[in-house]
């Protein structure tokens, strides 16, 4: 909407362009939204919120410092994956004081990788989006088996062979909204349904078809895991459902020509996103890691690239 | 031979493009060929012939439907990948009726990432091949664990750590005609001499160096694992077939300039191979994998990419 | 320096060719520095100077049967992965007549592997430097669970969930010097003081940076991870050197203008390949594999990619 962006320009350069990194999680660039973000991050949990900050400074300084090209870094492209890996670290790793630098250090690389695959993958039009917090974040998580100094803690996944579904049962009908508005959230890490509202706000100040398109993932992806019989505490906190969200949003919003069209592939792609998922996690468990949002990234550039090669879309996207 | 391109040409265009779909896994472009290899699937197993054409009919229409290039669907291209889809979920899944359900999504996304990869590949002069089908497959496999609708068949390797050789011992002489027949049939999953018979077959409709190709290619797969020493059941199965079976035609007949050189080429290529799929089935151990046709479809990637730096092959290749 | 030089191209052809081969395993296009890092392996080793000619002979007599660029051959570019390739499979895999004939045929591999990366990292002015002798080397190590004729050496990890960290404890003061050159000799798989300074000596001879960035690589392999708590067994090897030496120099040296910056940002990247090796390390657990000098090379990657996004360095890489 026109007034938040009369106030996102308004702000001084530094502090629009760390706000603007994370409203660009979930593709808004927008210091209004990523304000509002931020506010539901402290919201749902104080520490969760320093380390995103501390992430997206981290990760946004290292890509001026490094001399990437302005105008991405004012757009707060090198932020949202620094904001990701503040808390992300901090919620599977035990708590620490060495774990601040850590999280510098990741948000770090988190801005080398970005740079690294948009050169790779800039002239095919895609983005990298969450990909630069997904391998950065895996590679400092599982690295800690080897160091003293940190340690893995209680909500990462054990190491071991990938487990079977045990507990595939209805959910009942007073779940729904909270499996749904966590879906939204978690995107962020929150287990938090205020987080989740708060974080729709904040799209939908950018756009009511991207706000649109993160309920239909979040409704997929509560409702297609209940069909599929997948784990009953994992829907129920939204953790099927934070992947079709981006996904959504991505096909029906942002890189494709916003029609009818993008919406039904949109949809398509939600349904696969929950699949890939649950496959990527089974490919993880012999290391114990978790997915983070690489589901939405493999699903999301399958179809991207796959859309250049449609006459439906190569004009959109060339 | 001429007389199969006529009838493939007289055909009506569903039909012949649907069967051309199912002439594609072994590189023939021919309704013809695809007849014979469909009637051999269904002499292998009704299941698996239902499954194969349940598949190439969905990635087909998959690819129609998403404004693909016609040339390509019509040549069968978009069909292949699904034709494989099928009966892979079949034989390694739990028999049961959403399995259908299943197979339809698997394939739709068999076409996706096709034009993906395509679109990867394509400024390379480098084919995705059966690629689609090993990624998807896969992941819809390995998905199955976080599903209570559907469960892993007696087939697919338990996960664990890689298991070390047991009983290699030398095979006996009869038992050498069914492996080397098998090792053709097994790159359709049919586990059967009459069908190694047929696929070979049609391929020799086709183009005769094809079929000699091939018949390289599991000569290769029963005699160098029995001097690597690798176990007995396997190669008597062809499973260690009929990877360089697809090796060696690949780059000792369709995409090489054929004659001599690339002959030689191929039969480096279908050593190479055995060692490889060797090596991907002990990466895939941990989760429970078959290695599909992936090692094929690296030692092709391979040889065809370094034949483009090469004074031999760079010309015909570009 | 230009005595070197002048020694190295008055060599017969075959001999500089095999030798820059050796040397460009350390970045050297020399055939005297080459001469040393053999005299240097033959010293820590009979059987792995052997195999180390044995695989650079194999993968240079490979590349020139195959056709591949005169110019590269000659500058030793097929030469120095079939120089790691060998020593690798000699140190991991039990001693054997056949394993000659293994070497051979993973050091044709080797050449093969890194014509198709130069196709697909060429237009990026991106090396594959080890990459191929890793890839070729993970797949011929982790196959031989398969064959009867091929056994798993005790310095082999064994395949299992990532092992978490036990001994970490201060290093004492008179095991740094130890580490320190150790952790340039590992870049071979030598375990020995002497063959670290004769490796630093070849350096030098041709750049003194080189050398400079070397000892730098190593001292942060020794450091980095006694500050992480790393296994103390591990450090005292120089086991976490031997990527750093490598990254730094490539970073710090070969591919970037060789400046105050671009010194800095091999510090960054010294680093980061420490975390990336305990990470890739805890990757590599269940399939029970080395990391070799993947991690060097993922973050190398990734930095020289990056680069070209920056203004400090785009114009010298492009």
């Amino acid at each position: 909407m026109e007034w938040s962006l009369t106030i996102d320009r308004a702000m001084p350069r530094p502090l629009r362009v760390v706000l603007r990194g994370v409203g660009q999680v979930f593709f808004c660039c927008n210091a209004v939204t990523g304000f509002i973000f931020l506010v539901a991050l402290f919201i749902g949990g104080v520490t969760a919120g320093a380390a995103a900050t501390v992430g997206v400074i981290s990760s946004t300084v290292t890509a001026y410092l490094l001399g990437f090209s302005e105008d991405d870094v004012d757009a707060g492209l090198y932020g949202f994956n620094g904001t990701l890996v503040g808390p992300c670290l901090f919620l599977f790793l035990e708590n620490s004081p060495q774990l601040w630098l850590y999280v510098v250090l990741a948000s770090a690389l988190s801005s080398i990788v970005l740079a690294a695959l948009m050169r790779i993958l800039g002239p095919y039009k895609i983005p990298a989006s969450t990909s630069p917090f997904v391998l950065t974040s895996w590679m400092f998580l599982v690295a800690v088996y080897a160091f003293d100094s940190f340690s893995r803690g209680p909500v990462l996944p054990p190491a071991g062979t990938p487990a079977v579904v045990a507990d595939a049962m209805a959910i009942p009908a007073e779940m729904w909204f909270t499996a749904l508005t966590k879906g939204v959230a978690e995107v962020m890490f929150a287990d938090s349904i205020i987080v989740g509202i708060l974080f729709l706000t904040g799209i939908a100040i950018v756009s009511l078809r991207g706000a649109l398109m993160a309920v239909g993932g979040t409704i997929i992806g509560v409702g297609f895991p209940i069909l599929l019989g997948a784990n009953q505490g994992m829907i129920e906190m939204g953790l099927y459902s934070f992947n079709p969200v981006l996904t959504m949003m991505a096909v029906g919003w942002v890189f494709l020509n916003p029609d009818g069209k993008s919406a039904a592939l949109a949809v398509l792609a939600g349904f696969l996103t929950v699949i890939c998922q649950a496959g990527l996690a089974s490919f993880l468990a012999p290391i114990g890691l978790p997915t983070l949002t690489f589901p939405f990234v493999l699903v999301m550039w399958m179809f991207l690239f796959a859309a250049g090669k449609s006459k439906y879309w190569a004009e959109a996207d060339a």
